[in-house]
């Protein structure tokens, strides 16, 4: 028997609508699906959108008032797709008013944010919470933490690990939130959110951190074609070494600058006995090389195996056929799914809203190495 | 404003439901959404699982009487989901009835049943039909299309296209319906129709075939672990010479035996001018060489080209961002919205169920060709 | 103590150097090297490159006349590098001398020719020959031959090969040898005798084909530019089915047309416990598919594993460094160490003269195919 | 009419004899050829192996006293292939002996020594001097040199760049002279030397650098299987921070304990209006991104093509065909043919000691950063 839960979602970009997808047709592909998840109301900005958003979504109404959201007792979960800048509050709110959580990354802005988040839901143990850390709902990304955690890797000597994609090379595109500090922030915030947290998902805890940003284009026009621009206030491209806490050390770059790059999400790990390689642009796979085979002549048994990953979830993944190939939707797909599962068993699930503070906290040690040129320890509030 | 198109599916195995993820999604998928497709019944062998279709379909109704779908003046389209040898009488109903038909591949099962349809279907013009031959909604496959389309290849010397899977490698495997002629076929049926389909769409009619089929393991168990066999009736493989209508020729191959395989459908073209390549398991990008580059040292500026086709699906596809890597199950959305689209027009979409009979023709004269051992004329009724 | 080996090597064009290359630097590339081949006349038709060959290639003396080469002492083998019109009668001429042979591909240029060739090589059984069959020295092509002859393959289901090149797409490429019967042959002769060795090596005899050839541009011009021409007798491109002698069965193409396409040797092996893959232009690498390995979720342990080949030969080659990327150059010299090292044992190495006859007599049945339009029989005279 | 260069030869290990395999076979790969080497002395440690050497290698003398290779008037340059620490005294004592200079990287162990042999070459215009930066002569890296010379890149943003191998994972490999910093140095010398010289080929003067090292495993058996260790004096792995004279940034990273690769020496540079990638396990091909292709549905016309650059090089290269696998030998050869053509027409070729020198003095500046944890500028003496 499924269990019902009302969802409630604020915020209709395209990555409400992403989630939404994934709420609307778990029972497709989940079976048998432990979760029955009943789109109840939709909040966005203006009635207007709100109403289509409701009709597209299938949510049952569609509202510009989020307190409407949290005063009804048929919605159960808060799904928050909006700007940065508003998670905090309507976080917040939400925990307030006894509602689990789910929240599109990054959680917040800065640490402080992030902190107060964490307090507000250790408070509340019963509420469940998740993040929309996609990318660890890649089978292959799957695959590679069931390794690492089996010992795959033994002994961790270092990393390299990249978030690119190449949508701001062009001098003359336009302003924008996602290049407004107030708003969102930069390449480190944006991308670095997801990259980071999948370092420390596969590896553990960064320890220390050393990071330079760099803004490549510093004005902008205000709008397309305009003559007029305004500074760039935030981060094109961040690197930073990373010292991790059980040994071993990693280097991660985030950035929109990386010309000819689609979805440049790699990670490529090194220790003691095997190695794993991923790249989001070639979805279905994940190489590993191991060091127990033997080496010999003629290459012996030695090389990196591709292993077939493909859609091969767990049970009671249903859809598609474990062979076809995995495209973007169906991390989202099973990220809500990890999460409305696990809620529905009283527990957390896979990323929670603490990855998310862990990440916040990540960023703020790399801000304050950049501000200094020196190392900077992590903190982490939980 | 969208237009309403109610739908009934018959049939809610597998396809059945990535055909209703299509039917669902659409207005997330395509902004503006031409069509508002309701899904008004679902019809399968049994009524309780036609019940938990309806509820995991989101369909009115379901129901184990396919008439009962013909009757309904609020359903406007027949998807047939059903097993191969089903199709035929399921098609004929549902245009006698007046309503529009999708159907999943292959048509039928014999070029003679392919032939009645193809008479219906023409005794009907204001009726659209479709056939759901995904692979022509890949981008990269799109994009294939356009490019010779705008005359890319020059002369067409050679190419060879496979479908191979690795289903089948294990001879403990029992007998399946797919093993079965009766109520479907080997690989030249189940794999060779998509490939046939794909080249075909490409590239023009094949005029000639010559072919070889083999069933590689001749007996199996009529159960897991069964000591009883029964012989396998059906192709395991098939290759097939193609001499193609505007010249040039192919080597076209079906397998479920290519071990180590998972989704295989692949083509290379060599023409006068350029060439192109695909890889189902790599599906982001088609590859492509075009002699007017200029060569020299270096390599001058000749090589294959990765065009980044990812989600760059034409407008209305909204959703997901063109960036991203693309799956398996965005494939059906497609082709799906592409039949309602044009039926939305009053046209025929870009597969048909005239390309199913196509198809089916060539099947036939593959089978002829091995029946004989020589070269077979195709014939297309259509 | 290593065995001093006079040479004389007849035709200096590309693929003479190519052997003198490897000749001069055996010492370098084997420690131990087990011989000492010493470079003593060099045959070219015309004194003046005999001179410059002899210069180039450190000979002791060049020479137009043959004989003079079979008549030395001090001359053991005989290296053939002529175009192969000329082979017949160079090397019955040479083993007539008493010298051992070592002949480059293909071996002539019908099937008679090969069994007069065979039938002398017989009759001296202590004279060594050799092909320079250098494919079978990639070390990714040596390791698959190793799996296999451990039992890697299991029962062969199917296999497809290619030797694909670009060099005649062009209209305006005027006539050559190549492209003329008498002097040499088309993409069978040429390419298919390389890649049909390959398949036999691997995989043991091939019992039966069906093949098609193609002439794509029969007309070409007799000089660059000019606008009189000649028409082209040989075939672009050839398709085969083969069916092999110890069961499953292969297509093997070869073709010049292949737009695009640098030194397009390529093969996958499917079998019943794992496959197989390898591509030239990717030649430091074998992939290998491991039935035995575990299947599961996330990928479970299977997949494709590039088995690190690299410059991994076997003992006593000791140049260069094993992990560094391989060139087509070492090939060769690796075809000829092995040749002389078995001669030097007085034993036969990995390719024979009766390696050549056999691709021969694939040839010859592949014509004969094409002639009847029906299956032909091989017919291997040793 | 070539040139005739006597060779003398200094040390005669792996690198020593992959030099003297360009010299003994440069008339074959190139024709015409301009120069004739003439290998006329080889100096090692011991009579024997001299001698030996002198066999292999085909020189008329072997020596142990290098001033014997100064005291002929028939050597005109000196090649020096002996361990990192011998090359300054060596190189002076050529120098001042009135030879042209060919050596091995890195130039030596520090900036002063560098320094000194800067000041020497620069007092002898009249010598020519090289270094073997063999992969400034990959196909694949003139290529991108040249591309960026005509302003593929436009602006730089940013690179990464690596040069990795997995020759010391294994804790148990006893300690050798590459790990001991008196006589060689570390990952950064031993690798880094290339891909900073590489990048700074590309890309123009490294201005300031940043970096970190690391040993992870600091104590070494001091024979195979022997208990008693000593400490491991030199950097395992080397990640540094490089900001660009022209503008633009990098990371480059040099490692011994990248488990699983080959000769991992690889680049991703990403600008403006184009990007290039290299690998040098795929080294047939550079990959470039360029933005003037067109944007649009279905991906446009833009992606990374794959430039087919295999043995393209420019004439007289002669062979192998440009068409055919390249190898790591014949990157030597190249750049040996590079440095005796340059000296037979009395100029510096494409990598000199200078070249050296410079690399020298961004390792400096990295050890630098390493010891103050800052940014430390780069101060190039020459």
């Amino acid at each position: 028997m499924s269990r019902r839960i009302g969802i409630g979602l604020v915020g209709f970009g395209f990555i409400g609508k992403v989630h939404t997808h994934a709420y609307q047709t778990l029972p497709l592909f989940f079976d048998p699906c432990p979760v029955h998840a009943e789109l109840v109301g939709v909040c966005t900005s203006r009635q207007e959108t709100a109403d289509r958003a409701a009709q597209i979504g299938r949510y049952s109404f569609g509202t510009t008032d989020f307190d409407q959201l949290l005063a009804r007792d048929d919605i159960d979960v808060i799904d928050i797709c909006t700007p940065n800048h508003l998670h905090l509050d309507q976080i917040l709110a939400a925990l307030e008013a006894g509602k689990h959580v789910y929240c599109d990354k990054p959680l917040t802005v800065d640490l402080s944010s992030a902190q107060q988040i964490a307090a507000a839901a250790k408070q509340r143990p019963n509420l469940c919470h998740g993040m929309a850390f996609h990318c660890r709902f890649v089978p292959a990304c799957m695959k590679a933490r069931q390794l690492i955690a089996d010992g795959f890797l033994g002994r961790l000597y270092h990393y390299r690990a990249t978030y690119y994609h190449a949508g701001y090379t062009d001098p003359a595109r336009p302003i924008s939130w996602r290049l407004q500090k107030e708003f969102g922030g930069g390449a480190l915030s944006d991308l670095g959110s997801h990259i980071i947290d999948m370092m420390m998902y596969l590896l553990g805890d960064i320890s220390r951190v050393r990071g330079s940003i760099e803004t490549f284009i510093t004005e902008r026009p205000v709008a397309p074609g305009a003559s007029e621009t305004v500074p760039v206030e935030v981060d094109d491209y961040v690197c930073l070494e990373a010292v991790m806490g059980r040994g071993g050390r990693g280097l991660i770059e985030a950035s929109r600058f990386a010309t000819g790059t689609q979805d440049g999400f790699t990670f490529e790990i090194y220790g003691e006995r095997g190695s794993l390689k991923f790249d989001m642009m070639d979805p279905n796979f994940l190489y590993a090389y191991d060091m127990r085979d033997p080496e010999g002549e003629l290459g012996g048994e030695r090389g990196y195996k591709q292993i077939e990953c493909v859609q091969r979830y767990p049970k009671p993944s249903a859809l598609p056929s474990p062979k076809l190939p995995v495209g973007w939707m169906r991390f989202h797909t099973q990220s809500i799914f990890d999460f409305l599962h696990a809620l529905s068993e009283n527990r957390l699930g896979t990323a929670t809203l603490f990855d998310g503070v862990r990440t916040q906290a990540v960023d703020e040690a790399v801000t304050r190495s950049v501000d200094t040129g020196d190392w900077a320890e992590v903190h982490y509030p939980c």
